[in-house]
């Protein structure tokens, strides 16, 4: 098998081995041989498929509309998590694990009572007018290049690909077949509870339970297909349940702070379990030829 | 287009309803067209796509397991739903929304604990050697033969066919794409809770909520696909909200007793809705040449 279809790789031994294990399942008649029907891929998002720093893509969404929210009723600004916002309080945004109560209450604030539909428009207009503020493209396109050829590489293969989010499944949707060829039936991640209202679909408090993060993942992955990954794709610490379960783990690891950006900060146990269990590290700076199209 | 594929139809108005519906979606630059990603049809199990009498496929799995639980230790007869099984309590048996917390209790005692595998494995033996107690073949026959054509002919005008059933996904999963073509990871279902224990998918106590019935059958096929069915199939009271989401809509009613059952009990509101609504109602007696293959 050859790595046509991975320009965007350079030839290395993590490329190699990429290329070898798809060959091997993939090879009718062969000791490792797997079906087609069999063939799952799954990729985390943030950080694995598209870039994550300075900060993830739907935290910039969910800010600006807690920021508006705060503009149109001054009173929110007296309140967490909006007081923060207002005072661009970095410190407390960026202790998310010491918030929670009240960021998710925030977000059912901001986008409970939401029509599927309607948080959509929302999730469609941030897409086409926000920036990724230090790259200056649009979100859309801080997506990594080989990942999004390794996507289409295994699809020729056979494979059905699935993307394990967890952030939200239905902000990634509208823009998933268009960025990386993955139709929205197969973008698992986290969601706040639906009901259905009056015919439609709406968004009500709360996260759906268990969320789509660390041990979260295998159980959504075996609720959307029914199997292991065949391969998985991740970059943190929220991904290694998933690589564990899988048969062939791929780690993207950040240390290029050239074209991206160098940080290992909650992916250390990630490169732990990486180091533990031979799991094929990519480094963006020696195995990419290129980050970003 | 002509009806290929459908050879187990009658040349009825029922079948002219759906080729023509299939047609109009499908013509390029026609007004009604739907581009082959947006293509989503789903269909309800028990009743829809295989026979539901004299009792649920899964029933009969689930009182097979209570009864052997009841023999292994003779403690159980004494409690719900136990006893009822060892006396052949049928009127208690039939009664099942008076006795909702009993029988989940009973299905976490049965099931709770056994990992996906374990559970799986369960599944394949019964399916492997139970037969159907009056059509006297085994229940992966006992499958309409109509709708498994219906099912090819959506796929081959590249629709994307989930199952959507009230009962459970991992269940109908093991023989989904061997009795229906329907891969595994488009089975759509209710589920015990899972939780991921030492690396294995363990089945907790309860049921996920929503259940995949009534209002739950949108959000779940949401969940699942990130879109309204364009064409939605069932034959009873909890397919009323899947049938009302879709674009065209389709009720198998069970009118044959002569090949297979006579009732409306259980789809009295979605015969009522089929009316209102002008849904297609497929007439198991006159629009079915065949009805098991």
């Amino acid at each position: 098998m050859t790595a046509d279809g991975l320009a965007s790789w350079n030839d290395t031994a993590t490329r190699a081995a990429i290329v070898d294990f798809v060959a091997r399942v993939t090879t009718e008649g062969g000791p490792d041989f797997v079906p087609p029907s069999e063939r799952i891929a799954t990729f985390d998002n943030d950080g694995t498929l598209w870039c994550e720093k300075p900060l993830y893509v739907q935290a910039d969404f969910i800010l600006r509309k807690w920021r508006a929210m705060a503009e149109a009723d001054a009173s929110l600004a007296q309140e967490q998590p909006y007081k923060a916002v207002v005072e661009d309080d970095r410190a407390w945004l960026g202790a998310l694990t010491d918030h929670v109560p009240e960021l998710v209450q925030g977000v059912s604030e901001a986008f409970g009572g939401l029509t599927t539909e309607a948080f959509e428009a929302e999730a469609v207009e941030f897409f086409e007018n926000v920036r990724h503020p230090t790259l200056g493209v649009a979100y859309t396109e801080a997506v990594y290049a080989p990942m999004r050829e390794l996507l289409a590489f295994l699809e020729s293969h056979e494979f059905r690909v699935f993307i394990c989010s967890g952030g939200g499944r239905d902000f990634i949707r509208p823009v998933s077949e268009r960025i990386y060829g993955i139709p929205r039936e197969r973008v698992i991640g986290s969601s706040a509870p639906l009901e259905l209202r009056e015919g439609a679909l709406v968004r009500t408090a709360g996260v759906e339970q268990p969320i789509d993060d660390g041990p979260g993942k295998p159980v959504h992955i075996w609720a959307r297909t029914g199997r292991r990954p065949l391969l998985a794709g991740g970059n943190a610490d929220g991904d290694v349940e998933m690589l564990a379960h899988s048969r062939f783990a791929l780690l993207v690891h950040h240390d290029d702070a050239d074209r991206e950006f160098a940080y290992t900060s909650g992916a250390e146990k990630s490169l732990e379990a990486a180091a533990a269990h031979g799991w094929t590290v990519v480094s963006m700076r020696d195995d990419w030829a290129t980050v970003f199209a």
